[in-house]
């Protein structure tokens, strides 16, 4: 149909139709529920913080909405004789600068380690494309320590991370592990100094491919032809299980820092396997980040939707914030949730069984019986069975049609003059004889479930 | 403390501390539970409207807060050369707004009767000030229909909201109930003409009193000192049950209009009553907003702090939205989310179980035998009971301050060198052998509860 422009959406501004939302709702149910089964809290922050807090990560600042009040007088910053670092107000495009910024400003009412999951919507002004948005759900999770933060916590972060993405309506999932001393330390111990150079070439195999890695090797990180070889063979490494340790020692990989790696992600996988098995690997390609997180660094793929990239990823990193006092070591996840529920939608991977929470609609004889409707539609409320009361009392076969029209499964005929209730299954048409206070709906219909699409 | 500027909190922008989320994301799971009990889709909007759709409601049109990409081209109508209402965005300050345009944009994948509910933060960039937030919850049900919409649906909403507020944990809620007919018809039927002036008097009795609206009822809308009387009789009609309707004729009050008021007031009080005793009156001083609802309206206040104001309001509207095929009336409530919980907090009026999910810390005997720690933390979890491992192998007294530090009620010791495991409860100090396959913690532990404050 032609929608108008005052009716049309707006791009990079998703919104979902309210079976859709039943989806996305899920998602989110499912990181809560796994995350407080760790143990961990759930928080929101305030949407804004101020500019100057939002621009340092210097590199995405054109990516910032800044707020002004529409009838702003001189004081809020952002008139139009230009902008005030101090005093603008900028929505948060991530949910890591407000924790950094809430573990400082709440650090004497916080227990440590804190153990805090997010999920909320974060804004970017980047230009709309298939699967980037302007406003979108993010979800996150980390483990906060003051001053220090045991090295197992990153294997544990991992294992939740990996229950919930085994949880959740998707085709298998992949969580690849690689840890910055093992690649440092192999590129060390080859005779790489440059290690940062040689992170940022492998980083580009998925784009370029590996003949033009190896040429920026050469050209840029002063690789021989050997070492170039050997940091190719290394990020094709790529195990299930600790065997990657031994093909990084027969590559020239040796030393204290080597080592060190190799126990870090070899616990990792172990403790991984242990809890959710057959989803981690050891995957000594994966660069991005390496530079940012300080210990093991995880990214998330699905299997046949690759090209969504990764889907969760994060890792450790030694300073979220500091003050003059302490020092806020972190492990953290994070998962794009409205990209990942897009192509949950899009591609028909989950359908929920039904559109609508409505499990039975209790149908109307006629007006002066619908407290009868409402009683009936009472008592099945209160078993936990989600229904609505027919609109109308119009001619039964129409009511069935407007439970059918909705989605609701079964449709409740209260009894008239002493005639017992009877309950339809509008599917199968299948009709019997049923007590409010005692029937059951089938498992499966008695909440939305949401189910593999076909 | 002194805060540095830094890391202060921003007037305005709520943030609460973990356990007070908990409260927060309780009154919202509430609202949701029993929106989907009575077969309400929840739906998100985006965040942002075109600032013209948000200017529609002139009134309060200072209040929007535009935005403005940081490093915005010419392109997107909000630069320094002045604000092109089509092309800039605002933050939605409802969400009757974005549910109209919803409504409008989705009618042809929509089914109606639409039942929504809506539980998001909206923005208003007014002063705050105490109990006045800039970003704030707002919880909204609706019932939408096309083109019409019964009466009764009327009652219907307001049995949702009486279920909501009396499932919250909040002092005694009395949802006071009006409508338009009954007081226009009142008016009309003692003959007073003006009667949007007469409300608009009448909406001033809690702020200055009889006598200063009886002086306004004089001056501004013509009434003599016997129709000025009737009036203040009129809006002092309080009453639990139907008996309102007689004194609304003792007064004077007769005709069509009337009667039809009656017996919609009736037939709302009536259903209510039977779905939640003890919650609902007619009280005939409610004007507010009766010019702009078109049946029943609503307003709900809390005993012992009714200087909040109403805390969830609503009512008829006959025109949420129309194009040139359609009109959709609907039937409205609206919570002020943030407002409510603020109070919950402030006046102690309800408080968790315990500050965070976690039902039993598994202590670590030593660094080595974490993989039993872990088990068993995965056997306590797949029964759904909420644990986290200590993240450090210290001495167990240490261990077990740790846990009541953070409010964990349990500490679990698994056994070592063939002992059995023990679990210890540190607020009694009690302690007994458990099996993680089979020990139940008590009821009130499992998760946590939201319990009436002392």
């Amino acid at each position: 149909m032609a929608k108008t422009a005052k009716t049309s959406g707006l791009s990079g501004f998703p919104e979902w139709l309210p079976a859709e939302r039943l989806v996305e709702q899920h998602v989110i149910d499912v990181f809560r529920e796994v995350a407080e089964l760790h143990g961990f809290s759930g928080i929101e922050t305030r949407s804004v913080e101020p500019l100057e807090q939002l621009l340092r990560k210097g590199e995405i600042d054109k990516e910032v909405y800044v707020l002004r009040r529409l009838h702003a007088e001189d004081g809020d910053g952002s008139g139009a004789h230009g902008i005030d670092p101090a005093r603008t107000l900028g929505l948060h495009f991530d949910l890591t600068v407000p924790l950094a910024r809430y573990v400082l400003q709440h650090q004497n009412d916080l227990a440590f380690p804190l153990r805090r999951f997010q999920i909320q919507k974060v804004w970017r002004g980047e230009r709309p494309q298939e699967g980037r948005f302007r406003e979108f759900y993010q979800a996150d999770l980390d483990v906060v320590g003051q001053d220090t933060l045991p090295g197992h916590i990153e294997a544990e972060v991992a294992v939740v991370m990996a229950e919930i993405l085994s949880r959740l309506p998707l085709p298998q999932v992949t969580i690849h592990a690689n840890t910055r001393r093992l690649s440092e330390g192999f590129f060390r111990s080859i005779g790489l100094e440059d290690h940062t150079g040689v992170l940022r070439s492998l980083d580009k195999l998925p784009k370029i491919g590996p003949e033009r890695v190896r040429a920026l090797l050469l050209e840029e990180t002063g690789a021989s032809p050997k070492q170039a070889q050997a940091c190719l063979d290394f990020a094709g490494i790529r195990t299930r299980d600790a065997s990657f340790a031994e093909r990084v020692r027969e590559l020239g990989g040796g030393g204290e820092m080597v080592e060190q790696g190799i126990a870090e992600l070899t616990a990792v996988l172990e403790r991984v396997e242990a809890a959710v098995p057959g989803v981690i690997c050891a995957d000594l390609s994966i660069a991005r980040g390496l530079d940012y997180y300080t210990g093991t660094v995880f990214e998330s793929f699905l299997e046949g939707h690759e090209s969504l990239g990764s889907i969760c990823s994060g890792g450790r990193y030694d300073s979220l914030a500091a003050d003059n006092r302490h020092s806020y070591p972190g492990v953290g996840l994070s998962i794009g949730l409205t990209r990942l529920v897009s192509r949950i939608l899009s591609a028909g991977l989950a359908v929920p069984s039904r559109p609508v929470p409505t499990c039975v609609l209790v149908a109307v004889t006629d007006e002066q019986s619908r407290p009868l409707s409402d009683q009936v539609a009472r008592t099945l409320r209160s078993r936990g069975i989600a229904c609505e009361v027919a609109p109308t009392a119009a001619k039964l076969g129409k009511q069935i049609r407007y439970a059918d029209r909705r989605g609701v499964p079964f449709v409740w005929f209260p009894g008239t003059d002493g005639a017992a209730d009877e309950v339809k299954d509008i599917r199968s048409g299948e009709q019997h004889v049923a007590e409010p206070g005692a029937w059951e709906p089938p498992a499966q219909d008695r909440t939305v479930q949401i189910q593999p699409g076909t």
